[in-house]
Parts: structure tokens; sequence; C-alpha cells
């Protein structure tokens, strides 16, 4: 047989009455006539008419839910109802047989923590073959939007030696036989034995490394995985997961801030061009969930028109400071309904808070700057009120904290003072300090964390159904 | 002062008489007048002339090497040689200063070695300023050759609970406290009890997981980090470094040879065109380079007419089989020049000999296949005559195998027969073997190691210059 043409195209022709081949698994058989046939390409199938009473009914046996085919036939306009072309088959062959007694998957919508189960087939379904063509869109929208503005993509190392940001609990690399690791004479670890000299784990960010970078290029992003070992078994929480952290020398926080929400737009706006038939798939899908819902439960905005609304709308900027205020006043604070009361400066910001302010107060993503230095990292720069630290955090309905940054403190001596204050070793970060000792200058940056950007953007409600293979807690399957 | 314009959109501006502002990193000051400035969006400075008579001599002093400075004034025609515009500097202002007795860079040749040390500047150099910018357009380069054809980007997990390729030594992910890790009743260490709930590593290949992508949505890629715990301490192997794995369902071995050859051409071709000052200046490098060495060990081609070559010749293909009658025929082999003899068939391809393969017989890229299935993977499709694999390695001049890759077994009884005779465990890869149980098809993919393309292009000799911050035995430094 020729070449294959992917569904996708098939369906954009322009031409009909030609000869094509199309591979693909089986979403339908329906009157021993019309297959269903999807590749993959797009959530959308291709209807193939079999001429059933010329074809074996061995092979037709052969055709069922799931089963890999191939087809040869005409390509004709179509008569049914929501198709444009159809292929007539002169020629079909069983690729791979898909036994339906025995095929996990079934021609019937299967709730998502089954197919979790089955993450391994589960990009076979109409849902998760939108939600993983729609990442991938996102996914390189994020290098586009820096290409174009000459941003260099830097690979940061994956296995450090440093938890610099004392972010979080870390995973250990070891090639150390676990039951028997080599130990010094007093009975520690020996990590000079180990595979690095010492010991090392899996990073929690690139950003340090990063830094490093901008001192030189100007203008980086980083695109890799992080992780995370903290047990947390929520919808919001992956151990593994890709974060983009640009760095961006000369940069201020308003520069920070202008470069974050085009970014967004910008990724958002390629998915809503490229993936239009996949959002509009997922927007009904979420429909459909939310019809499960109490009425006051359901979503103001269908998911195309929160999307939509981002485009539109310019982030909500103000600092922590601000936000407390209106937070203290607000009706819910008054009526005591949060969980957390809001009673001073200081406190860090609870996701319940942080979602009144976005979708019920300003009604939009929201940018909060200059939080209290005390949470916050020690590499923020710090105001001239001795209070407060040039972060930003970007705030959007339904998830939280999408992004955050930061100008970044580029006086060594602040630098190391807050280090001392916050027991960050200085010697392990020699080289990052010594950024700030030749030739430093003002920069800023921030972290996306990919997984909440496809979430938001494909509306789904836990983390782990848009990764294809999500690690979690007692999780590290396929 | 303004926003900065980047020196690289200076240098290609059609105006002049205009007022700029540009920040960047001095290379060099001359006579207290010229100060050649860099901000790394590309490896030319742009000359700033200082006015320094009507300068403080106090800010003159710290203009230095490697001071991080910001310039305002005008743009003009310059007068100098190689160069074509000038700002003459109306305001400049100190954003870093840079002790030059402290500053461990010099404003002169340091060797690769010395700068690996020290890696966390290195950027500001010439030479790693073009490294990284060329490593950049190829990492944007693979992207978009796969975006171009439809390919869907998938993340592969990092942390697996299968060494599935029993590729070689992995390294263990763990949250345990490694000087008292939890332990069964018989004294063993008591995974159940890990953050995962059993024994995991870093990922050595998405291969397997991609396939899983390919089964539904027919053309897949992936780019992420791989790791090696491999003692190996040479100019060819890094413990983390990254990798290509495209898998593409309904593919034969043809097809995947020719998508491999394409994508190849198509990223050096984007380098070549995007990176055309950055290349110059890198085969430049090689050039003085190898006027060290002695005469026969300098290279035919400068690397700007390697990177030629290899886009304007077809890539040689052949077997395994045929290869080892042309070695076993070849004079080094008669002449006993080779350190491994080439005495029949089975043996491994050493690396001398693939080089004399690509370097001498056929003086260009080649491409082998169907090699013998006791040195190849499990998943490889076994061919007719009960001996090869649809294998395929791509070798390339100075780098030998740049791309490894194969037809995939799709029929379940030969795949679980090929397991069983390697001792690969059925029931740890359940979900693989569900791929060929549930519509299974033809498909094939390759790996590309990322790093082996930067150090071709680049004209590099160590694998360790080409990834910002390697990763290699008793080293996890940054």
């Amino acid at each position: 047989m020729s070449q294959r043409t992917k569904i996708k195209a098939l369906l954009e022709s322009e031409q009909t009455g030609i000869d094509v081949t199309v591979k693909g698994w089986v979403r339908a058989f329906r009157q021993n006539r019309f297959i269903a046939l999807n590749d993959g390409s797009t959530n959308n199938n291709i209807q193939i008419v079999v001429d059933f009473e010329n074809t074996d009914p061995a092979l037709l046996k052969r055709i069922t839910f799931g089963a890999a085919i191939s087809v040869s036939g005409e390509l004709i306009p179509s008569l049914g109802q929501g198709q444009k072309f159809e292929v007539i088959a002169k020629e079909i062959e069983i690729l791979g047989d898909c036994d339906p007694e025995e095929f996990p998957l079934q021609p019937k919508r299967q709730t998502l923590e089954f197919l979790r189960e089955k993450a391994h087939l589960r990009f076979r379904t109409n849902t998760f073959g939108a939600i993983f063509r729609v990442r991938n869109s996102l996914a390189f929208a994020v290098h586009l939007f820096f290409q174009e503005r000459g941003f260099v993509y830097l690979h940061t190392p994956i296995i450090t030696a440093s938890d610099a940001e004392g972010a979080g609990e870390t995973f250990h690399v070891t090639n150390f036989d676990l039951a028997n690791p080599p130990k010094t004479e007093n009975g520690e670890i020996d990590f000079k034995e180990d595979f690095f000299g010492k010991a090392t784990n899996l990073t929690v960010s690139g950003q340090l490394e990063g830094e490093l970078g901008a001192m030189a290029l100007s203008d980086i992003y980083t695109f890799g995985p992080t992780f995370r070992a903290e047990n947390s078994n929520t919808t919001r929480h992956l151990a593994e997961f890709w974060m983009i952290e640009p760095e961006v020398a000369f940069n201020n926080l308003d520069d920070n801030m202008d470069l974050a929400e085009d970014m967004l737009k910008y990724v958002i706006k390629y998915a809503l061009d490229k993936n239009a038939e996949d959002i509009e798939f997922l927007t009904q899908r979420l429909l459909e969930e939310e019809k499960q819902k109490p009425q006051q439960e359901r979503s103001e905005m269908s998911l195309l028109e929160k999307l939509q609304f981002c485009l539109d709308n310019d982030f909500e900027r103000l600092t922590y400071t601000e936000a407390i205020e209106i937070l203290k006043e607000s009706t819910p604070n008054k009526k005591k309904k949060f969980q957390y009361p809001v009673e001073g400066w200081g406190t860090d910001l609870q996701s319940e808070h942080e979602r009144y302010l976005v979708e019920k107060h300003f009604k939009k993503p929201v940018i909060l700057t200059d939080y209290p230095k005390e949470i916050k990292a020690f590499y923020m720069r710090q105001n001239d009120d001795g209070q407060t630290v040039r972060a930003m955090d970007i705030l959007f309905p339904g998830i939280g904290e999408i992004v955050g940054g930061s100008q970044r403190e580029e006086r060594l001596e602040k630098l190391e003072q807050r280090m001392d204050e916050m027991g960050i070793p200085k010697d392990e970060l020699w080289w990052y300090l010594d950024t700030r000792r030749f030739g430093a200058c003002p920069h800023a940056g921030f972290g996306l964390g990919f997984e909440r950007l496809v979430l938001f953007v494909t509306g789904m409600g836990n983390i782990r159904d848009v990764i294809p293979f999500p690690r979690y807690p007692k999780n590290a399957e396929f």
C-alpha cells in the first residue's frame, strides 16, 4: 500500500475523487458498513464506507473497536451529517486485532479515575487525545514565544548537589547499593564514594543556573522537568512536573510582569488558534461534567469564554499590601466564611483568598507584587521599606498561582545578609554569588508550572490527567 | 533610561542618527576611549565611543573587563574596520563592577579545561556564547521540524520503575534517609515504604512510553533528559544528557531512515542559516586548534565545509553484513592497523570501524541496518532470516553513532519470545505488551543524542563543552 494520509489532512482536503490510504484505530463500526477511524491527528474520525456484501465476513468480524487497520479507497464528499468527506473502501487490511472481550477500553464514556489506571491506553480516547494535542501546542508556543524574542533555551542540570531554594523535600540520586552503602570511619554515609563524589538530588528549579546564563546571554529560558518529594496527594501537585523559567538581564519587576502576561496570552491564543476543535470538545466535556454539580458550583463562564476572557483583559496588578486590605474588608472575611480569616499583614495567602480576589473581586487574572520577605525566597530583591521584596505571583481563575517570580537581588551585600538570616549555605552557592561579584546587573525572572497551564487551558480538574504518566506518592507506574 | 536595544538588533539597524540605550558586559576598553560591549545576543560587540575628556575619571576607572554597564548615546556609521555602526556615548552607567584582579576570566584565550572549572562564567566567552546559541537553534529546530509534520511532543517520565532496555546502570531515586532506610523482616530494603512504593530510577530512554503515545496519536516525539550511571570518563559520554526520540505508527525502517536523515539535514541547515556568524567563529576556532596538531590528524574539511557536505549528500545506506564485508577487505584490516581486527560476522563495530566507513570509505554519513539480533535490544523487529533485526545506526564523521533506531517488533509472540531469551521481565512491562495485544501496528522510531549533534555542529571535541553544566563521574558542580 502507498503512504498513508493523515486524517486531519484528509478532512481538510480540497480534492475529492482521489485514491487515498488511511491508517488508524477503529472507533466504531456500525451496521457492518460504516467505520469511524481515528489516527490521533485530530479528534475527528473519518468515515469509511465498507461494501460488506463483497467483503470477506472473516475480515468484517475483525473490524472491532480498537483494532488497527489500513484502508485504501476513494475520498468522496459525504452525504452524512457532521462530516464533509468519507472514504469508499477498496481494500482493507487488519494491522492489529483487538479482542473486545479483553480490551480494557470500551466504546462509551469511562471515568477519568479508571482511565488513569489505564494511562498507557487513554491516549486513544477523545478526551486524552484532545488534552495531549493541546499540551503539545502549549509547549511549542512557549518555545515560539521566546525564540521570536531572541531568548536562548538553556538546559539547566537535573541532577544537582544543592537544594538551593530550600524549596522543599528533594529526591536523592545515588548509585549506591541502598542495602549496603559505603560508610566513613564515623559510620556516616561516605558520599565521596558516590557517583558524583557528593550527595546529589533532583532539581527543584533551574533558576539559579538560569541566572548564570542570563548574566552573559541576557535573555534565557529553561523548559525542563523539576521534582518535589512532598507527600501531597492533591489534584494540584505532582512529584515530577515541567517548569518554564525565563531569566532576563536588565529587566525590572515591571518588565517581568509584562513578559509573563505577554507569554501567557501568547500561548493561550496559540492553542485557541491551533486546537480550536480540541478546545471546543473540552469545553463541551466540562459543560457535561458540571451538569452533575449543584448550580452554585458551576463555572460562570464556559472554558472557551474563560480563555477568551484572559486574552481580552489586562491582568490586574496590585501589591500584596493592597490585596490584604481588600481581603480584610471583603464580605466573606467579615461574615467569617473564609476557613483562614484574614486578620493582618504578613500572612501567606491561602487558595480561598487568591480565588476570592481573582474570581469574585476582580473577575480576571491578578498579579500580586511586593510580598513580605519572610514568606519569599532569599534571592528576591529587597525593597527599601525593609519589609517586602520585589516578588510577583500571577493568580488564575480556578488554578490559583500559575506563575511565581521576582526581580532578583543583584547587590552582593544584601544578598549575603539575607542568606545568613535564612540559613542558606553561602559556600555551596559560591558560583551564584560570583555573578554578584563580577559584572552584576538588575535582572528578573519567573517560573511557570507547565501542568497548571495545561490544566487551565484544557479545563481539566486533576493535574494527573494533563501529564502522560503522572508521578505522585506511591505511583510510578508505566 | 529607556528600554535597551539588543546589540544584534543594533548591528542590523537600518537607521543611524538615532538615540539608543544598550546594556551589556565590557569585553575591552582601549585608549580610555573605545569600549567593546557584548550582551550575548550575538558574538559581535558594539563599539562605544567615550568622550574621555568630559567623563569623570572615577567612572572611567570602573569600565573594566567584565563590568556590566548601560550606555545611552547616538548610533552612527562607524569609520573603524570590521564594524558598520558604533555608539557615541552620552551617558554611561556602571551597573555592576568587575575587579580585574579578582575576576577569574581574562581578556585573552583561556583553555577549555580552565573554563570548564568556571562553567558559571564561561557563557561570557566568544566560544561558549557561540556554542550555546547554536545549541539553542538546534533545539528549536528539532521542535520546528516535528511540529511542521504534525508530531505531538510527549513528555515521557523521568522517574521510572523499570530499567526496561537493560541499557546499563541507572541512578536510584529515593527519598529514604540513606543512612537508615526501612527494612523488611528479612532485612531487605523495604521499597514499599519509599516515596513511590517501589524501587525507582532515572530513565535511560523515553522510547517505551513514547510507543504508547504513538499507538494512539500516530506521530510523537520526546525531547528530555536521560541518564546513565556508567563510570565513563570520556569526551563522548555524560551521566546526564538530552535525547530526542520520535516514534511513528505505521512507519517501517525505510520511512524511519528517511525521517532521521530529513531531520538531521533540517536542523543543521537551520543552524547554518540562523547562526552563520557563530558557526563561522567556531570554524575559525577549530582551524586554530588544529594548527597545534600534526598534519595527518587535521580534518580534511573545515567545520563549515563538513556541515555543508552533510546537507549536500544522501547518507549511504547499507546493511551491517555489507559493512562487515567492506571492513574485512579494507586496507587497515589487512595491514592489521585496527586495534580490533574485523574477522567475521556477529561482532559489534568499534568506533575505529565506524570512522573508517564514514571518513575513509564512503566519505559521508552512513546508515547501517539489519544488525545481528544478539547485539541489539529486545524490542527491535526480527527479520525472517532469524539472525538479524531491523535496526539502524546513523554514523557521522568525527562523532560515530549519532542516531540509533529500529522498526519495532509489533508481533506479540515474537516479542515475548525475545524477552524470554534475553531475560527481560514481562510482568514489569505489562503495559508495553498491551500495545501488542490491542490494535498493534508496524511502527518505528529512533533516538538522537542531542549533545552529540551539538558536538558535530559546533566542531567541539569534548561533550562536556556543549552542555551548560555537565554531569560526569565525581562532578555535579553548579
